[in-house]
């Protein structure tokens, strides 16, 4: 039987967490990004499928190409982000799921290319809510973002793999306070949710 | 600046968390499942679009009839659990963008449908991870699923929605240690990531 986490971390997790526009001048090391992985990749996928796919933009050169394909106001946000995070998936995750899910032959359960492009789409945005928020339990901050060329990056960062594409990316690193504004309204129970 | 949680809240999030196929019996309360949701609405979506839309299957009739557009693995893992949560998303949430984005026009970006479907439901998958997570912070167990019938489910539980769709399930409760099996391998870092 567990507890509840305390205020504290649930304030770190979701209640006093915040997407960020800028960045303190304070780097993320590549230990801080592979403890996130470590973390993020023990959350649930669907047959263990582990269908996404990720580019961890840590260097300044590799920032700017990213930039690149960037709609005009995210350009900055990446450019001075510590790590920008390219969350994409692969379109053929079955064919590992012969040692991912070893006990019976799931493999065979996504013949369907639209079933498996579903799938791959899915658990690869799961994966990625996971790392935002293993970053936050390791007290870094995160800033998601969806205006970008998905085909200009997929083409400029998984050139070596046919089959995987970008979806969304998500800078990581220690939030400046000043860079954000008041947080948008959140929705009363009621209004998206039932209980019957 | 945050501190890294516990090793103890890491175990209870990430690296001891299962998915559960059966559960102790002990009720989620109603009040559990507010403070589950009033967690995990925190967390980000794209331009605060809050896409998903939730039912609650609390109930023993809800359980049975969400069971019947299940897979026959998944019927019983349904019929048990103390609550069993549909995840889908709303196909038109940007009429929901003037009150929920209030400082521009987000409405306007998300005139074409094919971008709102995948925004709908990249954002609603975001935000069942966090409703994942939020329910083990609290102390609560996960079986997500995705072998059922959307359109049947979407059919009985969105009747009256007629642009919100089902998109997978997951079950919450007190999980029973004797219902998982070992758990299935995790890939390292360099498996499917790069640092650049």
């Amino acid at each position: 039987m567990h507890e509840t986490l305390s205020d504290a971390a649930l304030d770190q997790l979701y209640r006093e967490a915040r997407s960020y526009n800028g960045w303190l001048d304070k780097p993320v090391s590549e230990e801080q990004v592979h403890q996130i992985y470590e973390l993020a990749k023990m959350g649930p996928t669907s047959a263990n499928q582990q269908s996404g796919r990720f580019v961890w933009c840590r260097s300044q050169e590799s920032r700017e190409r990213l930039a690149i394909h960037a709609s005009e106001g995210n350009k900055d946000k990446i450019r001075a982000a510590p790590v920008c995070l390219i969350i994409g998936y692969d379109l053929d995750f079955h064919e590992q799921l012969p040692w991912l899910f070893p006990h019976t032959d799931a493999k065979s359960w996504f013949k369907d290319e639209d079933l498996r492009r579903e799938n791959a789409k899915r658990n690869s945005a799961l994966q990625g809510a996971y790392l935002m928020l293993a970053a936050r339990a390791l007290g870094l901050d995160c800033g998601p973002m969806s205006g970008f060329d998905q085909d200009g990056v997929t083409r400029d960062f998984f050139a070596d793999q046919p089959r995987w594409r970008a979806d969304w990316l998500c800078s990581i690193g220690h939030g400046d306070r000043s860079s954000i504004f008041g947080r948008s309204p959140r929705p009363d129970f009621g209004t998206f949710n039932t209980i019957v």
